[in-house]
């Protein structure tokens, strides 16, 4: 047995339940969810359909000009075996209108404008809905920050955030997710040919096993590479994580007073309910 | 001497050093400021221009259409003084090419929009100019939630965080901020004759001296209401305060392994450096 092998009937269970509760203390009933059409968001809209009934999840699919048909085809496919609505909004429109000004922006700026562009549509609907926005970043992009700061990242409540990416194919498989979304390479689709495993230079299974020695095991670089993990991977990867700290972290204020926000004055979200 | 009085002198020299290491430490030289004309951000590019030198700051001027022509004005008042550099973007056409699907979207779907649209242009702005962006946000408005989850609260490093409203009028007549901008009634400048005090339904100077009592000195309800604050008063700004948790942690993760991000996996910022 692999050591990222989780119970998919227990942790979809637990998942579940964490949703429910969470969105129903807090006096909703709905959640929204952004649908991209790959396998994280996928599963987060599983899981919010189980927790809460499909009639109470809303499922944005928020296109730019050139996503891949693809995508938007394949959040639809989720949609229908779930029984979920769904909302098309493109953010062509506003990505363009901003972009004029500056038509020389890199990949990185448009990519990290629109994920942002994308929070900003999901918070939107969760006034206009009554709902909660359920996050879908899993733990692997969130360890190796990649991920946009305050965009994909941001959220109410996150059921993937604990779970690696190799764990999220686990329950996707075990939960019934169609399969040509269990099948493709995992990609931003910001332009043709991008995957996730290209970009990064490494591949899911191997940075996840090495993450889970590292993070949750908190193995040494040395017992890390005596148990075969290639130093200079484990080098690179340690680096990343520390290096993409602060996307994990709120934001840091001075300190001045007696107590400061999220430093002395830190109660859970669900303080006095 | 009120609780609330600040020693100017040593404040701004803590923000400033404060502001300088945070930023130097990550190996950046530059801040980016959203400079809305209101006393906050003001202060905000004054700590910011004395921290970094006013070469290294950019100001951003982000008006919608019905923005008062005041608010760009007193901006480029403020940024003139300083000797910052400034660019003004519209947010005009983003703003209206979203909402042209929903023209019925109240003015609180309307300000939230506005105040997310306007941080991601400051975090196109950190990453074109190699900048990180420094928060305007002050410790009344996050304590009251009376802000945008992941818009203007969300920054790198916030030298305001800390600070009562009326403290930061203290450190802005101080520093010497341009007297129109102290004088005028703190608003989000939505629309015409909209005043913070207004809609909270009490003044900065009632509320602070309320939360300094409940948060920083802990004292209990029937302390307050002992020495003087009425008991409606400090109930309902308890209720703000707890209802609005949610606004002042990161998003909420299902915990499934040994580790989970922001609970047992928890580091500083500058982890590692």
């Amino acid at each position: 047995m692999n050591a990222l092998d989780i119970d998919c009937a227990l942790v979809a269970e637990i998942l579940e339940g964490f949703l429910r509760d969470e969105i129903l203390k807090f006096g909703f009933t709905k959640g929204v969810v952004g649908m991209s059409g790959g396998i994280d968001s996928t599963v987060s809209a599983f899981v919010a359909a189980r927790a809460l009934g499909p009639e109470n999840v809303l499922g944005l699919i928020m296109p730019y000009a050139t996503s891949s048909p693809d995508s938007a085809g394949h959040a639809l496919l989720a949609a229908q075996q779930l029984g979920v609505r769904t909302e098309t909004i493109e953010i062509t429109p506003q990505i363009d209108a901003y972009f004029a000004r500056f038509p020389d922006a890199s990949r990185l700026r448009r990519a990290n404008k629109m994920a942002r562009e994308r929070m900003t549509i999901l918070y939107d609907h969760s006034v206009s809905e009554s709902a909660l926005v359920v996050g879908t970043s899993n733990k692997t992009e969130a360890l190796l920050g990649y991920t946009t700061l305050w965009g994909d990242m941001a959220s109410a409540v996150n059921p993937l955030g604990d779970l690696y990416k190799t764990q999220v194919r686990q329950l996707a498989a075990y939960m019934g997710v169609p399969q040509p979304i269990i099948d493709k390479a995992p990609s931003a689709d910001l332009w043709d040919g991008q995957t996730d495993e290209g970009e990064l230079g490494f591949t899911y299974a191997d940075v996840d096993r090495l993450l889970y020695h590292l993070i949750d095991l908190r193995w040494s670089g040395e017992e890390l590479v005596h148990a075969g993990f290639d130093a200079t991977f484990v080098g690179r990867v340690k680096e990343i994580v520390r290096k993409s700290q602060y996307k994990r972290r709120l934001p840091l204020i001075a300190k001045i007073s007696f107590r400061s926000i999220d430093r002395d004055f830190r109660y859970s979200r669900d303080w006095g309910r």
